[in-house]
């Protein structure tokens, strides 16, 4: 029998709430300095909240996504749920267009398609009532999947072992508790993780900025490193388990995550240190066979140029700033999703998982 | 019969200037907004910009030392050689400790002290004027030392090739044209490189600040990456060759250098890619067998809280920052001085080179 964890004394920030009217994002652009909570009162401020990276991480997104469909609703005259669909539709693929790799985006709005279809096939269902309904479904099965993920991850590793993150995949970036930092509060909580050490995460920073906020807030000081300390930190023994989020999961275990997560990879290999990758099922994207086939999304140079609003280049300089790499499978020793562990990925151990 | 490559074109740029009575140094922690000269009238002064990164590259430190020593022999009352050799040692310890790890701090002082010496066996010589001619030296067979360096290095590169570079190696870590970046003058000028990117190097920026604007200013436009899209960059196929400085280089191969360096070479080694070290032999420490035994200077934390003056990590936030690491000799393809090129550098073919 298990011991039941206390894991709620780790899980203190919920950065979107729905007041009833508004969405609020903890606006995370302004983190660690002005904690300050963006209210959108309509889908396009959403969508605009999305793209500006206000909300961020792959499940926050689909799940503002959805409060954003919720937002459409109200934005239409339609007295039945098919005039909806079809009112609504202008707003969703506006929603869907506000960040390109993200696949928990387009997954939560197909959830929001399917619930106003369900609501037209219901007899007399208000269908603004269902959209409601299903966004907070969406936002409450992502808690309860961290949750169930933190546990699965963390009984990946041994006790005493030092974890690498990358990026913030963690509270912030979900409902509540986080993808592989949800692991990590669970290691912390179970006594199986003695130290964790985040990397900055250029340009955004989302490492040092959110993830060592983060965990700070919730008594677990990650001790931050420049990215390009990765290696030399895993030599000296260090690092046990990398552990990062994903934004899309391949049908043969690819993993599509923030930029320099590849580079992790590499070098965990490189040094005997394990991989792991935390992410809900709705980040698995069995349609895309592999990593070859996801169009990486590439910001504005100009985030390359500074820091904080500080520019350190000088003008002229070119600069190539993809958001994303992809780690291939071969390098990731689990993917851990609520549904269960993934060890050695393939497009067998995969569909043994997830096939629909 | 070699062609005559014209390299001038591409090197405008002098970061040293000894004025007679004071040592200018291109301030590098104003550039790339600000060129500004920081006169250093006194060897403490020296010691002081050398701490402070005002001054940094292994052998614009060396030769920064040099002309400190000569600053220092004007604040000693002493009659003859052997009583400056004695009177000058404080403030040559004190050059000496303002850097741990570039060995050419050390090389460069222990070059005035044999200067010194000759001077003090030489009949009626000035030994003022001796210490300022072998600083003079110092600094002229450094240039002339990169030129070569360029020249060899470049002759690894074939055609075509698109090169990663990391941190600052170029005139502002030199005398003039760099090691390294040298070897890329050498390449562009030779038409042997068709792409140059720069790797933006945390946590000082030297990369984005200091690498991208002095190859703007010779018409190289180099382009800038977040160090952790390194990996990513060589999937594409975009580089053959990762040319890199050194700060120490060990008997067996093994190279200190900016942190990153080592993440580097495990990624080009992963890709295919070639990694080649360019320094002077005054970096080479054949009386230290190997990288396990080398101290890698830790910074202030501090460094990692923000850029620039702006803070982005949240109070009460640790943090690790080792300035550099150690890429193993066998992650190394070509190292190249002035004297010849090691490939595959092991014990055996450094003596070879390297023996005194």
């Amino acid at each position: 029998m298990n011991q039941v964890i206390d894991y709620a004394r780790y899980d203190r920030i919920r950065p979107i709430r729905w007041t009833g009217d508004a969405l609020e994002l903890l606006d995370q652009r302004k983190l660690p300095f002005v904690v300050e909570y963006l209210a959108c009162r309509s889908s396009d401020e959403v969508a605009q909240a999305i793209h500006a990276l206000a909300v961020r991480g792959a499940p926050a997104i689909g799940i503002s996504a959805a409060w954003g469909a919720v937002l459409a609703a109200r934005e239409v005259e339609a007295t039945d749920a098919e005039a909806a669909a079809q009112a609504l539709e202008p707003a969703l693929q506006r929603l869907n267009a506000a960040r390109p790799t993200a696949v928990n985006l387009a997954w939560a709005l197909a959830r929001m398609r399917a619930a106003l279809l369900r609501a037209r096939a219901g007899e007399g269902m208000d269908w603004r009532a269902a959209l409601e309904a299903e966004a907070r479904a969406i936002e409450t099965e992502d808690l309860a999947a961290n949750h169930a993920m933190g546990t699965l991850g963390a009984s990946l590793v041994a006790p005493g072992s030092g974890v690498l993150t990358h990026c913030n995949t963690g509270s912030l970036a979900t409902a509540g508790f986080g993808t592989a930092l949800g692991v990590i509060r669970a290691g912390v909580a179970e006594g199986r993780i003695g130290k964790v050490y985040a990397g900055e995460t250029r340009p955004w920073q989302q490492g040092a900025r959110l993830t060592a906020w983060e965990l700070l807030q919730d008594g677990i000081p990650a001790t931050l490193i420049a990215d390009s300390a990765a290696a030399h930190l895993m030599k000296t023994g260090a690092v046990q388990w990398v552990v990062v989020g994903a934004d899309r999961i391949c049908a043969n275990g690819d993993t599509a995550n923030k930029i320099g997560t590849y580079q992790l990879a590499i070098a965990a290999r490189h040094h005997g240190a394990k991989f792991m990758v935390v992410a809900p099922s709705s980040t698995v994207d069995m349609d895309t066979a592999s990593g070859d086939l996801i169009e990486i999304e590439e910001r504005d140079p100009a985030e390359l140029y500074g820091v904080g609003g500080q520019r350190t280049v000088a003008e002229g300089v070119p600069a190539w700033n993809p958001v994303f790499d992809v780690t291939p499978a071969s390098l990731i020793d689990a993917i851990v999703t609520e549904k269960g562990i993934v060890q050695h990925p393939d497009t067998a151990s995969m569909r043994a998982l997830f096939a629909a």
